[in-house]
């Protein structure tokens, strides 16, 4: 039996990020930065007007007020999106747009609202210093500027400014592309009913649904009969477009494991017992002539998904470039004892809550059986308890990771 | 000026959650459940093992140690997916795998590692009280029970419950279609070298972008120019594809402001300023036969972003049937000082962070001009200074809300 560390060492060393491609900008939503982007150009391109409002040269409008408004003469208008360059002489002014380029000459803008808004001539009240209300060219970013590095989730900001310095398309590492199977012949397709002996299978959907949520491209390939050379001609199929398997099923101790009896042949894949509870036995390796990782997670609803936690996730999120690999966590104060196996890590399943103080509290979601869907549906943590830990005691404080889901 | 949770009020009200629709599990990840639903069956549906090993009556092995093995003949062999119903009488064993029926008779399951493994007769070599390693039928749900209740947000532990209570489909608030509009004469799409005068439209990719996060189905329809009758067109073409629609830019005080110009002629639209730093200039309404509700936010980048934030994203999710509509916030130590317009609720772009002492601490993530991307593009965080406060100071507890992305 080996620890979870190192275990999950194991698996983090058998993947690589993926090699980057280039993908338009909103394509590459939530994916992770493979270059150190550098802008090309000043960001404004040019200086200009930060308000509604009139250009003008500081000195004429120094000792505008509204008792004195100083008056000028209106000798053009400038809209947001003009492309001509235009002078502003002494003693003049011109209407301008917040965003349109401001004339060579003019230094600064008196906004509207301190203008009678003329349009031939105008009544200005109030003094503008020299680069007031001016957006000058490059005070975002300049050219040459580094304004992203490799290792950067693009979230919407990030793409904004990609596409403010010139981007349309950006080299990112590639989503893993994961294929789901979920082997036993007791199992059925969702909404066909089970007969008797027979179990829906959940775990595929619910290892597609997580591998989406953990930022993974999956393929769901359904149910695979405990045939040992169905499964094989299968996971050979499904190879093409693997960049990693994950299987359910198949490889506990029983006569009909057929991952274990197919894979164990190979000779790549690794299976042994990890002290956690739930899911204890595991299996990593690698399949298929470019060596794919492969993960064989256990069948039990409960152990599955724990272990696509603890292990899978990370995996995935290795090989998308992401720098943080782990869920977030948090200490909370536990509102009930229980008993954890000895020599294990125990990832209970958990509700986390606030109290009535702000104190941040956790109670276990129901019966904790590695069968038991409904505690798991009702779980927004998992209560990390060491392996030297028997019992927890109310009052405890307990370690969180935290299920944050994708829509927040 | 109205304060900004009066606007948020006028928004929330005047959006409504979508009607449910019926969708397959995997397509409603994130969706919001909008029925209660209730298991026709019980989960587990038959008595079976939870263990490899022999299915036994529990007097038969009552006396069972390891110095004392008691030894029963294998009259069966009981793989998962076994349909055939089968009786074990007294003094008999059968051979079970995880997950297979239990035979009727049967009262508990000796694991396997506590067996020599015999197929014809078998060393048992522990004791089974009745019960003991057998998961009963219902033992996780009960055919009646209400496993899911409408509100519920949709992952994959959700999903995977309702394929166990014999779900294909299931019936979930639609995501929001929401068209997002950029207005400006002086934008290029993304990709196009911007010349003198003009501007990359970044906002269109960030509200689209910022969309999706929020849960939502955008259409980017690009760059408007500025021009009453295009926008009209545009705008009304649009609304057969919208459940929401959200302009950018054209609605501050200057001469070519289509959008307010358009939509203030309609009379059904909003206009006003809302008493928040950046972000000012805000209008909120409906549109169209079927009042399509509208936002328009502001052209300047944060102040778009900012006002995405503080009022559509939570529209948005109550659109799509959320309960919790709103960021989750952090109390965090300012690491600087900064000011803060008197009057006005600012959000200052920030970078939120973990102190030596594992304290949270926050610092300004740049230049805070409301057309500086670079800053936003930094920021994790939006801290809130209430209005009557006109300078944070270095040491100051600070409310921080969180930019959390979808792919954690």
């Amino acid at each position: 039996m080996i620890g979870v560390e190192d275990h999950l060492q194991r698996c983090l060393d058998g993947v690589q990020p993926l090699d980057p491609i280039d993908l338009a900008l909103l394509e590459a939503q939530d994916c992770v930065l493979a270059e150190d982007v550098v802008s090309p150009m000043d960001v404004p391109g040019f200086d200009n007007s930060a308000m509604d409002g009139y250009a003008v040269l500081a000195a004429d409008v120094a000792a505008a007020s509204s008792e004195h408004p100083v008056e000028l003469p209106v000798v053009g208008d400038i809209p947001a999106g003009s492309t001509t360059a235009q002078h502003l002489a002494a003693g003049q002014t011109m209407r301008i747009m917040t965003g349109a380029p401001l004339p060579s000459g003019a230094q600064a803008v008196v906004p509207v609202e301190l203008s009678d808004g003329g349009v031939r001539t105008v009544l200005l009240s109030a003094a503008a210093p020299s680069g007031q209300h001016v957006r000058v060219a490059g005070s975002d970013v300049r050219a040459g500027d580094r304004v992203l590095s490799a290792g950067t989730l693009l979230g919407p900001t990030q793409l904004a400014l990609l596409a403010a310095v010139g981007r349309a398309r950006v080299k990112v590492h590639a989503q893993p592309r994961v294929v789901v199977l979920s082997t036993g012949s007791e199992l059925v397709d969702p909404g066909v009913t089970p007969g008797f002996g027979q179990v829906v299978d959940s775990n595929g959907i619910m290892l597609t649904a997580a591998a989406i949520d953990a930022g993974a491209r999956p393929y769901r390939v359904g149910v695979v009969r405990d045939e040992a050379g169905t499964f094989l001609q299968t996971l050979t199929d499904q190879l093409v477009r693997a960049d990693l398997v994950v299987t359910t099923g198949g490889v506990s101790a029983g006569a009909y494991d057929t991952v274990k009896e197919v894979l164990r042949g190979l000779g790549t894949v690794w299976f042994g017992k990890v002290a956690m509870q739930p899911g204890m036995p595991q299996g990593f390796g690698t399949v298929g002539p470019d060596a794919t990782p492969i993960f064989t997670l256990p069948g039990n609803p409960v152990s599955s998904y724990v272990s696509f936690e603890m292990f899978v996730r990370p995996a995935i999120r290795k090989m998308a470039g992401h720098r943080g690999l782990f869920r977030r966590s948090e200490m909370a104060t536990a509102l009930e004892g229980w008993s954890s196996p000895p020599g294990k890590l125990q990832l209970a399943r958990a509700e986390l809550g606030t109290a009535e103080d702000g104190s941040r509290v956790v109670r276990l979601s129901g019966a904790q059986g590695s069968h038991v869907l409904g505690g798991l549906a009702r779980a927004s943590a998992l209560v990390v308890v060491p392996e030297a830990v028997t019992r927890v005691e109310a009052g405890d404080e307990v370690r969180c990771l935290v299920l944050d889901r994708r829509a927040r």
